[in-house]
């Protein structure tokens, strides 16, 4: 990982020159204080803020155009795999969520609820009126309302499968919001279907889990994660079976990133998606749930970024290459800025994971290095400085965020398209490996019984606590009480993988015989 | 316009045979009842449903791949346009609505109210609890939330212009909703700007107009629209100045398609967006806002659709070639689909207005008459029907939504691709000057007193009032009852075109002297 910028850095005003510790653009370090640090990264990188509602965010252009890019190469992926996009009401009425029990019992506590219509004015001041004789809740998750749907759309054997998604932001009030990773308001995705058989139903579970949400995050997100299936206690409510993908922060606790369900017949018995098959009978339907949402923006910050600011993987940035015209030196401005232009030509003309390269000319009236830094905080993968004396050299100053920054180096212009193409590969690639040795170094096989699991996840240093721990990889007897003593250590089962060893061991809560490989870790 | 289908229509089971009536696939027709046709385009075409929610719809898959198809090319005006996405919460503070007083009075009347934010069970029950100190507002549109992001966001006259959208969901509450014109919950964009100077902001008011909305409503929706000001009593509130594109619909009223608003200082004044110009004073903003909505496919499918359902634009078609293989030919089968995937590889290899040509092949165990009148009365541009004799002659049967389905014909195997490309850009043109024709027919200069505006808008046929009246071009002398007593005829004036004459004539309501050239039509 880069060490930390040059000189240049040290001019900024921002910095106080009195501090002898190396400098970096983020402060605090990951090190220092790692929940301080990824708040301090968002704000560097001009991602997102958090409004003045509570517990919800504003999502800034660079944040969002990060989502677009989520969304384009995730849906994508959804649509090759034969599903489409609908779109369904944000409100839910009241009854429908009491409709599944086990669903009741998950999302009644942290519920938007709408129970008025109109407002009046009364000297300047609204008052709420119109109240509803049933209250409304805002969507904490679709299943409800779009399973009503499906009970009138499903009619025989003929019209399933129904492979359909929605796009959409959903509400969960939240007492502890945490920007991008649990926000009261979030965006997302949500896939709903309904299948006529149970086998087709759990392959379509396992489909969405291996061939989008596993296939996206290691190849957009450059994000390593592990598959498997959750707990009981920690299933979806009102699902038969969850399964998950997570992947290891650079704090060594664990993310979830993904989550796809197998509903069973639960939520077609409660809102009656009924078929009738070849024979003419009747049939409950089969339904499956899966989602991922902006809280990969922040999976990405957390494995990705550096003291230095974000990294983004080449895949999802919204501008791959940015251009820094050095528009300092009176006389040579115009030729600058057509020798940037002529050079974003040539890039423009390339591609990349089939998509022509994206770049930006950062023309703004400016300190070069002031806008360099900005690009390196906000994590552009490469970044082109072009100046008077790159221009007499026919040359281009390059550099790459998954470089130290005084790693730039001068490149030839007739190079210089070749070498971006090359360079985003290697960016995607080394983002990738990086967070694959970050996890492998941090997880453990030689933890077997709950004194040394306590002693692993007990923070060893007062002074930096919040980087400790990792995975886990030891036995579960089953038993959901071993979960609960898991928890007083915070820590909890993240899944059962699906490559399951099939040795016999003892639990490393009870010390039972245990056959099940878990991976346990602490968690957001 | 069409004539109606063929005979192999008359099969059709859900067709009564003894109905004498020349036969459509929608029931009713446009003249029998206009209101009621729009309904059954709806169904028949599969795009959308009420929701079990009052005045909420679901979007099925064929009406969400046109808003996304809208959205698209949309979002690619906007940003070609130098404007960044962002999101801002769904929610908004009570107070904050309170800031801006003619804001206040436009939107108070019709919000959805969260006023609690938890849900306790109780006896299988669930009931509201955890009340919030101040209620929520679900947003009706951005300015409040956006203007106070903006304060923060905005110090020194670099920061300006601000240029944003939003692609969102938004809740007016309906009384009275009618799908895709006027639903409780709708999506939209609105886009959100500041600037230094009241005039680079009416710019940009103006920009939007035409080179954003006019521009796609004329070359993607095939819309031909009028553009210009709103008066006073149309404006939105708290707005200087309001703009807009209206286009007309087959029953001859005006549907508002797009707004464009000048704010001036007002939201800036409220919400405290203020820079520092070049001298070093503060400054408040001058602010703009802009949005088109879910509404615009009720004005495609009012515009473009016939007895026989939709017709799509072929910009804006989630499929613009839908193939249909006859596979009811014992051992053909095989033959027949290779034969259909290798002309639909031939037109995927085609580009039209820069994009390939989107192919479906429609290979669902139906017969194919049933699948040719679903791909109809969905709007399918183009349907190829492809068989074992047009195999057999190397040829391929091509029907084109924009001509009568006895005027599909054979074309040779080695021209279809071409020939598609090229019906695309005709049916494209032909939609548009279909309503261009029909705008300019039913548009009515030498109306110039109240008596003749009210005949002309009286329905003169009580057994078919739906279509009747239409444009009128008429003199207003700017006196605001004028507008009062024309509401008594349910007619408004949608625009003063930019285009005025400056003749002097004689307000068409009191028939005082007036210089104002307005369009005066009933309208949705």
């Amino acid at each position: 990982m880069p060490s930390g910028p040059g000189l240049d850095y040290r001019r900024r005003k921002d910095v106080p020159v009195s501090d002898k510790k190396p400098k970096t653009a983020i402060t605090p370090t990951r090190q220092e204080d790692y929940p301080e640090w990824y708040q301090q990264v968002i704000k560097a990188a001009d991602m997102a803020e958090m409004s003045s509602v509570r517990g919800c965010m504003v999502i800034k252009p660079w944040g969002y155009g990060i989502w677009e890019k989520i969304q384009r190469g995730m849906d994508d992926l959804i649509k090759a795999t034969g599903h489409e996009n609908a779109y369904f009401p944000l409100f839910i009425p009241l009854s429908f969520m009491e409709l599944e029990a086990g669903h009741v019992e998950g999302f009644a506590k942290e519920c938007a609820v709408v129970t008025h219509h109109r407002l009046v004015e009364k000297e300047g001041r609204l008052i709420p009126t119109g109240e509803l004789e049933e209250p409304l809740i805002v969507r904490p998750t679709s299943e409800t309302i779009i399973g009503r749907s499906f009970a009138r759309w499903i009619q025989s054997y003929r019209d399933l499968p129904l492979l359909i998604n929605q796009w959409a932001n959903v509400v969960r009030w939240e007492m502890r919001p945490r920007i991008f990773l649990r926000t009261t308001e979030f965006l997302w995705q949500e896939g709903h279907t309904a299948h006529s058989t149970e086998k087709e139903a759990r392959e379509e579970t396992l489909m969405i889990l291996h061939d989008v949400y596993c296939k996206f995050a290691e190849e957009f997100l450059a994000l390593p994660v592990l598959v498997g299936e959750k707990t009981e206690a920690e299933r979806f409510p009102g699902a038969v079976a969850t399964y998950c993908i997570e992947a290891m922060m650079q704090d060594h606790k664990a993310l979830q990133a993904g989550t796809s369900h197998y509903l069973g017949q639960n939520f077609s018995r409660a809102f009656e998606i009924q078929f009738s098959n070849a024979e003419g009978e009747l049939e409950l339907a089969y339904t499956t749930s899966w989602g991922v949402s902006s809280r990969l923006i922040g999976a990405v910050i957390m494995v990705h970024a550096d003291d230095d600011g974000l990294r983004l993987p080449p895949m999802i940035a919204p501008k791959q290459v940015v251009i820094i015209p050095m528009l300092n030196k009176a006389g040579t401005e115009e030729q600058v800025l057509a020798y940037a232009n002529a050079v974003a030509e040539d890039i423009r003309k390339m591609t990349w994971a089939d998509q022509p390269v994206s770049v930006l000319i950062d023309d703004r009236d400016m300190r070069p290095v002031d806008k360099k830094w900005q690009w390196i905080k906000r994590g552009a993968p490469i970044r082109l400085e072009i100046g008077p004396r790159d221009m007499e050299s026919n040359s281009v100053f390059m550099g790459r965020r998954d470089r130290s920054v005084k790693a730039a180096e001068s490149v030839g212009r007739d190079q210089i398209a070749g070498m971006v193409v090359s360079a985003l590969g290697e960016i995607q690639q080394n983002l990738y490996d990086q967070a694959k040795a970050l996890r492998d170094e941090n997880t453990h096989t030689g933890i077997t019984d709950f004194e040394s699991l306590k002693t692993f996840f007990t923070p060893q240093n007062i002074e930096k606590p919040e980087i400790h721990g990792g995975f886990v990889n030891a036995k579960y007897c089953g038993n959901p009480e071993c979960e609960d003593n898991a928890a007083r250590l915070k820590v909890t089962i993240r899944l059962l993988p699906f490559d399951q060893s099939g040795t016999e061991g003892k639990c490393v809560i009870c010390g039972s015989p245990a056959k099940i490989d878990a991976v346990w870790a602490k968690s957001y």
